[in-house]
């Protein structure tokens, strides 16, 4: 700030601008966003989960992601050193690795099982698209030391019960639940059990998660010998023989109409396989347990064709979809999709400590969710605007200033006008551009009379695009009343009485 | 995720360390600091302030502090490169750099005055010390393009209305307003305008800054030849004669009883210089209109011994105090201190538009003013646990996490114990871990007879300390009920009665 005069000659402006990749959230972007973050806090919070906050600085260590990548420690994330014997820092790209961190750094002095959620922004270093940014919140619950299934049930259970909470209405969102164990099973029965099919079995993971895109065909042609795709290249396959591959394609088609059919679909299609057992066994328990608790499959559905990162997780994985259609950008109507997931995942503790923890959890994409609610017409994406006192004497600012005073004292949003008053007109088109509900005005001859007078800007607008002259003499936007009754009077006009 | 095992093995374990300078937030620390940005907010908004939230990296151009020093452009600040040819990208080390960057980027679009709150968290790359982290959070207020001192009252006004609504009680802070301009005038009678007296000028103002730490007579010393300290290091003066010096000390200590009677001394002690006499009418306005919307000395306080920042601001200038006593370290009494401060500043986004744009602003140490509602008794830091079920019999999970469900049907924050379930008492230690005020106890007994028992811990810990055998037979801290009456028995044992 205390440059000489002749150094900021020199100096080319700054570009007022945020880096590529970042932006900036205004007014109820920001307090819709807040309001939908607390409403998931009060839900987690019901469940037993404690906040935690980490920095949004860690050792690049402690991430760990990508340490073996030592010449670039910064690919994906934002990574600094501060000179070169300083530790590697950087920005925390989920909530996942600063929990594990924690969990191990704390581990004599949490409880165990350690149930907490965490909430707020992580940053990826990596190319921005439409929609894309760089920086982006999340909203985490997960539970670590807790071995048992209920856990996972639990995690469902309460990611339903969040996606009421914020608006979504039953109906309108399903949880799918699936195993990763149960995918294993039907592999090992598949014949790709063995170190020496880990690249094939990788194939099949990507060619699942893939049915969507390339339909039933394209996965069975990567299942086999490989697929050419539309442009003629080629992508090789898992090389499983036909009958073989089947058994994954029925994998993925082995929903039932209950998760109790489903369940006896997939042990059919895992038998012989230890593993393979142990998934179907743990997807009964959880489905069990939650409809003891009254989670039907409503709400809570077994679903073998959730196959999300599956390469992260050992057990039980989830996902919660809304299933209302919006339009796209080009007006055609599409699903909305996922909105969370999340699964079993055991060793990330182990890293620090060489002991695994076994851990559950669940991440909401809340920028995702808080769309959906836009596209359901459920939050406004906009906010209601304050009372605007313009003022018409500028010597009796704190004539105006008691106004708003008394306004905000009855819970009223309320400010006076304080740019230059000079102009009118301006003061009207600043109180539009605030999406003002009311306006009121006082000269001196309103002052001396003991009145104001108070526009109503809403009807205003509406009139002006709409009314015959007959509705504006019949209810006019703009009324005088005794100073007395400001408050009183624009209680009413707020409430459009 | 996916290293092979033999690079697992070659590499040493991770630390499991936050980074030096950084901490992690638990539980209350997080929600009662949650719970305080958002009375924050409510009144910021109540005021017409729009919420605002910039990404925390910017660019090390935008941010601009640093621009001279190429040398280094993390200085103080988080900054990294992502190749030579990128731009200096940095954390925010401030919500008002951000700010001026916002103001000028959407100036277009942006309504004027442009009434903004921020709140989040801002890094700093400065030494840490005991209580000081190199991330913490800012919660600020600044109204843009408002030239009027009306806007510097309102912010006063606000923030004493903040801090009773974060629960700070009237009488416990006093929010005090000075005016960079009377000081200015101040020097000028004193001989120090011009250029040429630059130097000096920056002397008095470091000086009259140490006057809680070194008294008048130091502040004297530094204002004349100079001052030798305890160590016998010698601090070079301001060079002023003795009486041009007391212009500068009468400045200091020219709170009179009421507002009006300090701005007198102050019009004395500026006679002749315009600027000063600016000051003084300025201080006079925002004294006037505080006044007559019932702000008065009790609340908000014309002194002229404020003088943070004044490098930065160009006119009114404030700060809260809170004055009751707390305990330091050593459990001497002294007054808390400042939670809040700000002014009015004209040059930020000038850097950008070369138009200068006059805005005005508070900031407030949330995590201080938390300290503060802390040490006042007025928020716990701790958090209530949940209730625990316990797990007697694993088969019957089923029939615990329903008692859980119809507990947070209920509001109430339950949750079944996770863990394993084979050795008791650690489930009766988890619960204590958590700070559970009950727990629920259900053996293949007690469910086959239809009742559960309740335990009431809370009560447990007092009797276990204090009772006597009558008491603990009079009110058993562990009851029998039937299952039916779980939630209301709960709910009567958790209203404690």
């Amino acid at each position: 700030m205390a440059q000489s005069k002749a150094k900021t000659k020199k100096q080319p402006r700054p570009k007022a601008e945020t880096p590529k990749g970042f932006r900036d959230y205004f007014g109820a972007e920001v307090t819709e966003r807040q309001k939908m973050l607390s409403q998931i806090a009060h839900v987690y919070h019901l469940y037993g989960f404690d906040a935690l906050e980490t920095s949004a600085v860690e050792t690049v260590e402690a991430l760990g992601k990508f340490l073996p990548d030592v010449d670039r420690p910064n690919e994906g994330v934002f990574a600094w050193q501060e000179d070169e014997t300083a530790d590697w820092l950087a920005l925390r790209y989920d909530m996942t690795a600063p929990l594990a961190r924690v969990a191990a750094q704390y581990r004599n002095d949490l409880p165990s099982p350690y149930r907490r959620y965490a909430m707020g922004p992580v940053w990826r270093n990596e190319k921005p698209g439409p929609g894309r940014f760089r920086q982006f919140y999340q909203c985490d619950a997960d539970t670590v030391g807790a071995p048992s299934v209920a856990a996972d049930a639990e995690i469902c259970a309460m990611l339903s019960d969040t996606l009421e909470a914020v608006g979504i209405s039953r109906g309108d969102y399903v949880v799918r639940v699936n195993n990763r164990k149960v995918l294993n099973g039907v592999m090992e029965v598949a014949g790709l059990a063995g170190d020496e099919n880990e690249a094939a079995r990788g194939i099949v993971l990507r060619a699942i998660d893939k049915l969507d895109r390339l339909g039933p065909d394209g996965v069975r042609d990567l299942l086999g010998e490989g697929r050419k795709d539309a442009s003629g290249d080629f992508t090789k396959g898992a090389g499983m023989e036909a009958d073989k591959a089947e058994l994954v394609m029925g994998f993925m088609t082995a929903k039932r109409d209950t998760g109790a059919e489903t369940c006896a679909r997939l042990a059919e299609l895992v038998a012989g396989s230890d593993v393979g057992a142990e998934g179907v066994a743990e997807l009964e328990t959880i489905a069990t347990l939650l409809a003891a608790q009254g989670y039907g499959p409503d709400r809570i559905e077994i679903d073998p064709s959730v196959v999300r990162g599956l390469g992260y997780y050992t057990g039980p994985v989830f996902e919660a979809e809304l299933t209302f259609e919006i339009l796209d950008e080009k007006g055609r109507p599409r699903q909305f999709g996922s909105v969370a997931g999340g699964g079993r995942y055991d060793d990330l503790v182990k890293r620090f400590t060489g002991q695994a923890v076994p851990a559950t959890g669940v991440s909401i994409g809340v920028d995702r969710l808080l769309a959906a609610l836009r596209a359901k017409g459920q939050t406004s994406g906009a906010e209601a605007g304050p009372v605007i006192v313009t003022v018409m004497d500028r010597d009796r600012m704190a004539d105006y200033q008691a106004m708003v005073g008394e306004l905000r004292t009855a819970g009223i949003r309320a400010e006076v006008y304080l740019g230059n008053p000079k102009n009118f007109g301006n003061q009207l088109k600043y109180a539009d551009k605030r999406d003002s509900p009311v306006a009121v005005i006082q000269g001196g001859d309103e002052a001396e009379r003991g009145v104001v007078q108070i526009k109503d800007l809403v009807l205003g607008k509406k009139l002006a695009e709409t009314a015959t002259l007959e509705e504006w003499k019949d209810r006019p936007s703009q009324i005088e009343v005794p100073r007395a009754d400001l408050v009183a009077e624009i209680r009413k006009m707020l409430a459009g009485e």
